[in-house]
């Protein structure tokens, strides 16, 4: 429990928490309806995937920039944090979703409020329906983040911040209609609590978390194998990186295909 | 066919078709009505080009994130892949586009299915306008991907997914009116068995092909020549790179002309 | 006062002066309302963010491109810069804005002028509710602004012009219907005195003024630590940047954290 | 002469010659309206924006992808080009526009075309409002250009194709009401020509060409001053760049200021 002592470990938990906060407030807010009429579900849309774009930004060296559970249990998956901290992390994830939801409530006049940004699923969209959509966004968007955040890859990627922001974005434009586009347990949490509104809401957690892991699992064990045994992932997950020390050589980097040759 | 039994050629089939998947599932699920309107035009083309800027930024080190068999034969007359490379390529497009379109129809109620975002001509516009729009919104897309992927270029380039998704984008933006904006062969097909009607189909198919191959040809011959052999390109169309290996210099680099002395 | 006779400290106050007209006259000249009907929220949203990004890429180098009172003050208060410097940044923001407010009402015709973009609280939104949503959007931006100018950061950070620009229009996705989003005194300062119009003028100074310096602490504080002592932050202040000369080891970079190992 | 006999100029020309073929196509081809309803103001934004930025990403490494009278006399009068090459930039790019909304006249239908996107006043904006709004929307823009071109910047500048098609976009945001946002008079002549209609023309070179060199000699003179003596000015814009190669140190690399000590 080395790790838990550290002040980086704790500035992690609390860059997720203060991520989270500002995700679900300025994201549910960005989604509210005023009297003018709402930016629309292109405002929406951006608003979500700008809010994640800034937090990488600001936050990605601090923690990662999570600030999602389906991300945290996707990383823990594929082994690249401990337990203990992918722990910290969702605790942190849930509580600032809370508190951002709060704030919300707190600075909006009352006949805005509305359901606060509730994600609900579009009336003729059965339940197996909607799971599959927040189920394949999820799978796009953790994917995107896994191929960006991969410490093999080379040259030409531009800011992570920002595609891994527009894809969030893109999961918006597709998944608005159908289930609100969740994509971010944690996001669908807050306001279900704030509204005590629980309808469907096993959908925004079984999505999320299966697309996660299946993106997980196709990054790392399909599309861009990692070399690591079974030990070394056990060893990471209990919070000892010190056992994955041998390795000899660094990885092999990863450039775009420009060729196939 | 020593490429065909690697593990790597396999990985880059599967990464073709499950980008294809997902863009087709993605761009046209973006594109259709439902009851509280669409997102419009602009949220359409916003949503194609965020596809293919985040399966690029997704897949793009593990087949080059064509996604598009338009890409594919422009790259294969360039000769920057094999024969059999581009021939997995396009049946893996075809097929991950089809499964696509299926899994939309799935998940999306009857009412809102219409056409299933199938591409058609504005009444009002002839085949060969239509014929002509797809290829040169084919063309300027097709002449972004060979410069942004040009393992000459050096510095000041950004991101290659967005630079590649924000032209698909562009190509939206004007051709949504005129045909729908195919630009992918693969996008315009799903569509078109799923819902049974190859009405004028074969423009998606003529227009963007021949618009990849134009700027192929234009980029590999007139702005940026290759000084490679026909022996070099033919070997590598067989997939024997091993025959251009005495390239004794690198390759100049080609920087962004910001004085032009 | 070495520093005020230097060539490059007038050509910095000189770039805060024009980037302040510049942003002030773009981004409050894509809000007003045309017969046509306005860009809308969307519209307004993204030209203050381009109009950020555009300024940062323009006169980043020249002297940070801050244009903003909140982020001259940000950046005073983490001892970035020396406070007769921070003193004309802010007096060349306020002229700067006055000049750009002014030159918008010199080529807008008269009955399109309206307020000339003035922020203003939404009916029903509280002074506290209000400033607390100045306090937050700013808050959020002024994070961006210190990740993305961080010396110590390294890779995968992309554009830091577009990164600040697109945290801006995330602010003003959410805030345009709580208080128009001002995010920037300067901004609010300048239509405030061409229209005379103070009414509740001082939200938008404090609102941002403590947003900022909360971003501040918390990023100079808690989430990246500086190992400087109070000696260093005041020889800074002060303009004397010498005294923090005897810094034996260059920092260490802080990377995106792609692993939590 | 030596310079006219070379490859890599007509390359140049000819790119300047398709790059503003397309950026002329596809600009005003997306300001068309259609009975659907146009993408509207937001939509031509960023379909001039994304044309620029696709165009340089293209071209950049052949021409510099000016496609832009107003560039490409910024860039001569801060003698970075040859005058022979400026004119053949210039004629290449008016040329390119001609055939751009010639192609754009015949692939649309009749009751479509309009004026073409050709560019107006506004019914209430004065001859000399309009021309003081496109010299200071170009002025920004060929800032942003020449700090992105800038070969002495170094670090986090991200793509100079979003960069500076961004700028752009910003430029519509605000202009499209007052003078339709020219901002490049190829552009503005093409559609002139093809309509036969030059009422106000002169505003659409007059306005872009004054902010296109205050914008250079701003930046070259004030903001970023190049230490180059006159002598060596006029043998580049005779096309003798040898008489420049007694430079003994290269240029100090200029960075974004994100200390300012």
């Amino acid at each position: 429990m080395r790790e838990v002592r550290s002040a980086s470990f704790w500035r992690a938990i609390f860059a997720e928490f203060l991520g989270s906060l500002l995700y679900v407030l300025l994201g549910l807010g960005a989604s509210l309806r005023w009297a003018a009429g709402p930016p629309g579900a292109l405002g929406a849309a951006l608003a979500f995937g700008l809010a994640q774009a800034t937090l990488v930004q600001a936050l990605g060296h601090v923690s990662g920039g999570h600030i999602n559970p389906a991300v945290t249990v996707a990383f823990l998956l594929a082994a690249q944090l401990s337990l203990p901290r992918a722990l910290g992390y969702l605790l942190a994830q849930l509580l600032g979703a809370l508190a951002g939801a709060g704030l919300l409530y707190g600075v909006t006049p009352a006949p805005v409020r509305g359901t606060l940004g509730l994600s609900a699923l579009h009336p003729s969209v059965g339940l197996g329906q909607g799971t599959a959509v927040e189920l394949v966004l999820t799978m796009q968007f953790v994917l995107c983040v896994f191929a960006s955040y991969d410490e093999r890859r080379d040259g030409r990627l531009g800011s992570v911040a920002l595609a891994v922001g527009f894809s969030l974005t893109l999961g918006h434009l597709f998944g608005i209609y159908y289930t609100g586009a969740g994509m971010n347990p944690a996001r669908c949490f807050a306001p279900a609590v704030i509204t005590r509104n629980f309808t469907n809401h096993w959908v925004y957690w079984l999505g999320p978390l299966l697309g996660g892991a299946l993106a997980a699992l196709l990054y790392d064990f399909v599309l861009a194998p990692r070399p690591r045994s079974l030990a070394e992932r056990l060893a990471i997950l209990k919070g000892e990186p010190a056992a994955e020390a041998p390795r000899e050589a660094p990885p092999e980097p990863l450039e775009l295909k420009t060729q196939c040759l």
